[in-house]
């Protein structure tokens, strides 16, 4: 076993490349910019990742799955929607040899795809609401400097829901509700962000508004991990989606579409990884628990323990592996600590003699626990670990979010992190705040209790309650 | 509730069309042929049938994902391969506005996008065997006539496997461990199914040889439900997969792989619904137990004492709803038997004082049964149910597969099943068979203890234990 090859988390797009390459999540090298490969481990991890969004979302939600590919004649229907992705959509323009009557677009979002089929599901009132989502590909022709999981030509798992009401009111509340959800996902993966209301100018395309989450990443640019639009009735009025109100009156109805993709494991990646490798929540991590037989002497008895314990913790519901390969001890736990596995179990001759093991935990922590209720001790370290890992990346992002009172002082800021600004709101100071700082208008805060104390706009300098949060992105 | 109008199974394709929409399978509505969406309902049933595949697969393999895109270089590469697919490409050539450098393909299968991938990843022999698969949308530019959930342009749910060994031996073992996973993923949706190692003019191109599985639909036309293929060393040669020996030397690696679309459930579906709907097998009915209270008199006693046994059940691990809603129970039985679901149970304020309830079979059987136990009760009439349903569908085959001596008689018979006639294994035969028979040569059985009693060639009349299955083919 070679040792290890990892830069340092400071470099942090080198340390982010060697690290979905050491820790086997994806494989760059396929033949096409942009495309990626799930290694089996990596996907491994997806699975768990994407399991957990279907068990936050099928309690009130309905999985379905619509075609990748989308008729030109669909896809150009709603304008501002057109303009927003026109130029990044991939175009089928053959079958076999023979070019095809109409072009077909390999999906950016699936809006297009969807809503005519919403007008033909909804009828009347006893339809609503209708929410489904899918968990599928889609596609972008980045012109941008591409980046494995963060910017890709093909997102191989987005989950966009798409839900469908009877008043914008409800359709707002569904925002809410979307909020919620992902607040909770990001919270069992131990991941901190903020919530922004996108600024107009970089909405999307075809909503009244958009709600973002933002990560922020080890070198302070924040990473969008989520998004919530609230859709209005502009989409139901160009594809004409329409129900029979309690009074028989045809209606547009309201919609909603949110969505989160591969990102969530990139940010899960970048906020928890360390310079040994990556270090992954209890409620995700394919491995949970390793034990590492420690094998001097009595090496049967030593093993026949291991395997014992090992068939405990899964039958108590563990994610759990035994090493029994050849190699030292450091070689196995230097290889456990690379894959990000939450908790280590070391059992020695000397240690059954005692009737007790070492558990040591990805963050460092090393304790020698009895082997009586060894599940229940090792059930609360997780706990901790992933509390203490929310903790730490909380107070992470905390430290990288700072008021600013003048532009160059929101210019140094967000050299490092996210400025806080007074911003009256206003598209033209936006643009102008934009263009000075040199970094992108996340938007206002969505859901935040904290007041700023000043209270003008940072261009205009006229009063204002309102503010921006400033960064360079992802 | 507007009563049924299924048209009878035996008119199999109307009945099947009417089924996919009536039991909210499959929408065809969608703007473009030969791509569908899938109902919730519909999705429901297909990640059961597909946790199912994961099931059978995970022991032995790892989960992954390629791209979808596959640059036109690589495609371009295996001759034969090409040759079997070039018409039925769908391309990409444009991102954006702007035509791409290089045409990538939608892959119609994935070997060409895996294979350069292995090259990088199989070094030695310790690298082997590598057994991976991925769950994927694929991509035909059908020309004939399309069919939901058959024949379709996006194949939206395609499990293929690919597998990398040393020598061709394990290859084909390999093979041989595909096909009984594939006998058991049948078993459990109880479809019984013929192997048949199709000739050499109908084998997966790149292939030394290709085994199907085979189903006989109502009609007795036969549909391909799996496949595996031993592709030896052929793509090794092409992408330049090697492994160093433990001699040190560098060998071509032997690979296999193989598939399992949709199909299987355009086959669930086929075999086992009726006229009056699905009925679907209990291993994966996304609804497994229905409860139906019978409210005509003490109404909340009556739906509690339903609301407790369905905790009772879905504490049992038991898929189980209950339908409160105001329509009568006959319009409620309707329902649930059109949406397949196995078991019935009805309780109403007579059973309770009597401490039973009617369990009533999705086949048509129905007993009084105490409620005490009921969970056992239930799982015992589900058993017998899945092996009944197995036991008719097997009947059913059986009866559809007939030997026949003469070109005549395999005329008559194709026209309503499955042909078992003498072949002496020559390609001049099988196609002379195909042509005047009007069907297609499926290959000779394989895995099948059955001997036909004569042992000569219907075409050239030369003695042979080789005999060959006809059929016509969705």
């Amino acid at each position: 076993m070679t040792e290890s090859k990892i830069p340092s988390k400071e470099n942090f797009s080198e340390w982010y490349h060697e690290l979905l390459k050491a820790g086997e999540i994806i494989d760059v090298r396929y033949p096409v910019k942009g495309m990626c490969v799930w290694y089996p481990s990596g996907f491994a991890l997806r699975r768990n990742v994407y399991d957990l969004i279907r068990e936050l979302l099928d309690p009130d939600h309905q999985e379905t799955q619509f075609p990748l590919l989308i008729p030109e004649t669909e896809f150009m229907k709603e304008a501002e929607h057109i303009k927003g992705f026109e130029d990044e959509v991939y175009w089928v323009t053959h079958g076999g040899t023979s070019p095809l009557d109409i072009k077909l677009a390999l999906r950016p979002t699936s809006e297009t795809a969807i809503y005519p089929m919403f007008k033909l599901w909804v009828r009347s009132h006893a339809d609503l609401p209708l929410k489904i989502y899918q968990i599928v590909n889609t596609f972008r022709y980045e012109t941008k400097h591409t980046r494995p999981l963060i910017r890709l030509r093909e997102i191989t798992s987005f989950k966009e829901a798409h839900t469908v009401h009877a008043t914008w009111e409800e359709a707002a509340e569904q925002v809410e509700a979307a909020l919620s959800i992902y607040a909770e996902f990001y919270r069992r993966l131990a991941i901190p962000f903020l919530f922004a209301k996108r600024p107009s100018w970089d909405k999307f395309p075809g909503s009244d508004y958009s709600i973002a989450l933002d990560t922020v990443m080890p070198d302070g640019r924040t990473l969008q991990i989520g998004t919530a639009h609230l859709l209005g009735t502009n989409f139901a009025t160009t594809y004409g989606i329409t129900y029979e109100n309690t009074e028989g009156e045809q209606e547009f109805v309201n919609q909603t579409c949110y969505g989160v993709s591969e990102r969530c494991i990139a940010a899960l990646i970048s906020v928890h990884g360390d310079d040994k490798g990556l270090v992954l929540p209890w409620s995700v991590a394919p491995v949970q628990v390793v034990i590492v037989p420690i094998l001097f002497k009595e090496k049967e008895m030593t093993l026949e323990v291991c395997r014992a314990l090992k068939e405990r913790l899964a039958a108590a519901g563990m994610r759990v592996v035994i090493d029994e390969s050849d190699e030292r001890p450091g070689s196995k736990f230097y290889k456990w600590e690379l894959k990000g596995v939450p908790i280590r179990i070391e059992i020695g001759p000397r240690d059954i003699k005692n009737g007790v093991a070492v558990l040591a935990r990805r963050d460092g922590k090393k304790l020698t626990v009895p082997l009586d209720d060894l599940e229940k001790t090792i059930q609360a370290e997780a706990d901790d670990l992933q509390e203490a890992m929310l903790a730490k990346a909380q107070a992470f992002l905390d430290s990288k979010v700072k008021d600013c009172e003048t532009i160059e002082e929101a210019k140094e800021q967000t050299l490092a992190g996210v400025a806080r600004v007074g911003w009256c709101g206003s598209e033209v100071c936006g643009h102008a705040i934009e263009d000075e700082v040199g970094a992108a208008v996340l938007g206002e805060p969505w859901r935040s209790e904290e007041k700023r104390l000043t209270r003008h706009c940072i261009v205009c300098g006229a009063n204002t309650e309102g503010c921006a949060l400033l960064a360079r992105q992802y």
